[in-house]
């Protein structure tokens, strides 16, 4: 087994570079690292990882929270964990796994993972409205980042990366008013959801500023299923016969609209154009493919591991980065 | 910061007793791993992962490779990590996500992170025909288990845990029996599949064990789709006006009955019973709920985990555990 001495020596450079190459690679020019990862593949060289973590105090596990809500379908969260494991590793990095119960009663779960040293920082996501985790966390200065914001605080407490909802949504609305749509509607969630209300807020912005009209237009659904995407549907039909678009605020109830479009003889896609959210594995299922709003996955995952892993410390509270959703255009929306 | 030799004055044990509260707790007697416990709570002693990890051999991260495959739906992935990470966690061992090629192109992936000590052995899931890993794995002497059977193997190449999906089968065609229904079909895969054969299987002998017919029944789906399901089902109902029941290989095919039998004016649970796999989220938004086969995901978990970290060494290549499904009702074929 060769040594971190005898990786140096063949590539020419000091231990501390192989370290860095092994630890820090940004700080290398790019032609030693390569040198260097050459001459480490030539003899063989693996790093022991415990002898690495007493060296460095470079974050090397990430945790993060398996969500367990029996209530909630998490129906992108393998294309989630997918891209974050496969942005941790670029940086040699991985993903430590863990359960927790949900809220602070969660808390000493995390402050033991960390305090032990088997992870060096957290990855949040699935963020509630009065999330008690992050201000938690910044007080106990453990470094985290945050996939989504926490909806109701005057001020983020820390750093997140974050989909604008909002501008997805008026995205949708431009899309079926480029296809001839005027009567244009949103299905919601009850108000209680800060992620609810940005979407809504979107689609009446778009829709005021292209001259629709939107009152009487919203409706908010009990839960995100498909029978109250139906009823929800329903109930915007026997109001308004000339309704011809539905911005939905998740494939589930958009697939609850599609539905009930079924059951009264109209075509989505010819006669009201549809649009769901998030892009899911059932928006390519259904005939016709639901026009959906992809979240940029590899996007944010690249965005949260590179915030929380920055050479130069830990996230800065005041760190947001709001990326755009892209709106993937199947038959529910444009006939084909 | 109080030490492990501390700890074993204050529980009036040897230090090598609370290592092994730490690292082998089943080794200890249940009221001395009591006493040991609250000894390192009242002291509030935490063992350091690295000094841990050089003492031991024992499995301490567990690999586990999130697959990544465009075309599949994980629906109830989510409910099998947390049942994994939460049956390691129980032992005091944790699940490390990484990201490897498809087939034997990841193997270099697994080998690396086993030699690099990151993690002690893998779990493997999402098996399929002809899967490279496991012989793979077995050569290298890396401890292993596998969620899932390798199908088309005369010998399977290592031990596994898996779901009996004839079993299953058969209790949903039974439970439709029970309802009186007569005519009972079956939606499948194409026959590349082992695990659809499985399935298909243990549909057809429960038919002939009840005296029900077969013969036209059984359909094979090109894909896993609603679109798929919703044309299978047409297929049996314009051959078999009087079909009144539908067993589904998957929550997705059944979807796609459900929706053929509205366009037909056929009220599911009333008209003809409909049976889905897996129990997905799915099931439970659409209305009426789907009857499903919900596999044992804490079973399961305890299984791979308890096989794994077996204290008497590494998983034998015979260990074979075939756990049942559990047949959940709603309303497609119990109308209430």
């Amino acid at each position: 087994m060769a040594t971190l001495k005898q990786v140096a020596a063949h590539a020419e450079v000091s231990v501390q570079t192989v370290s860095n190459a092994l630890n820090a690679p940004h700080r290398l020019r790019p032609d030693t690292l390569e040198r260097v990862n050459r001459s480490i593949e030539l003899l063989n060289y693996r790093p022991n990882r415990n002898a690495r973590s007493l060296r460095t105090s470079a974050v090397e596990l990430i945790g993060y929270c398996v969500p367990n809500w029996p209530n909630q379908t998490h129906l992108v969260m393998d294309q989630f964990l997918h891209a974050l494991c496969a942005a941790a590793e670029r940086t040699g990095r991985h993903i430590l796994l863990f359960t927790a119960p949900p809220g602070v009663d969660g808390m000493p779960v995390y402050d033991d993972l960390h305090a032990r040293r088997l992870v060096d920082g957290f990855v949040l996501s699935q963020t509630e409205t009065h999330d008690p985790r992050h201000g938690w966390l910044k007080e106990q200065k453990i470094p985290f980042i945050s996939f989504g914001r926490v909806w109701k605080e005057t001020t983020q407490p820390g750093p997140w990366v974050d989909v604008d909802g909002a501008a997805g949504s008026a995205m949708a609305v431009r899309h079926l008013h480029d296809a001839g749509r005027r009567r244009i509607a949103f299905l919601s969630w009850p108000k209680s959801s800060g992620l609810a209300e940005d979407r809504l807020g979107g689609w009446r912005k778009a829709c005021k500023e292209l001259g629709l009209p939107t009152s009487g237009l919203s409706v908010r659904c009990r839960e995100d299923s498909i029978a109250e995407g139906a009823r929800a549907t329903a109930e915007l039909l026997d109001a308004d016969p000339f309704l011809d678009g539905i911005v939905a605020l998740s494939d589930i109830l958009a697939l609850g609209a599609l539905r009930e479009l079924g059951h009264r003889g109209l075509t989505p896609g010819v006669d009201v154009g549809v649009t769901g959210f998030d892009d899911s594995p059932l928006a390519d299922v259904v005939s016709p493919g639901l026009t959906s709003l992809r979240q940029p996955m590899d996007d944010i995952a690249a965005e949260l591991i590179s915030i929380l892993t920055d050479p130069d410390g830990p996230p800065d509270a005041s760190t947001e980065r709001l990326l755009h959703p892209e709106l993937v255009i199947r038959g529910s929306s444009a006939p084909g």
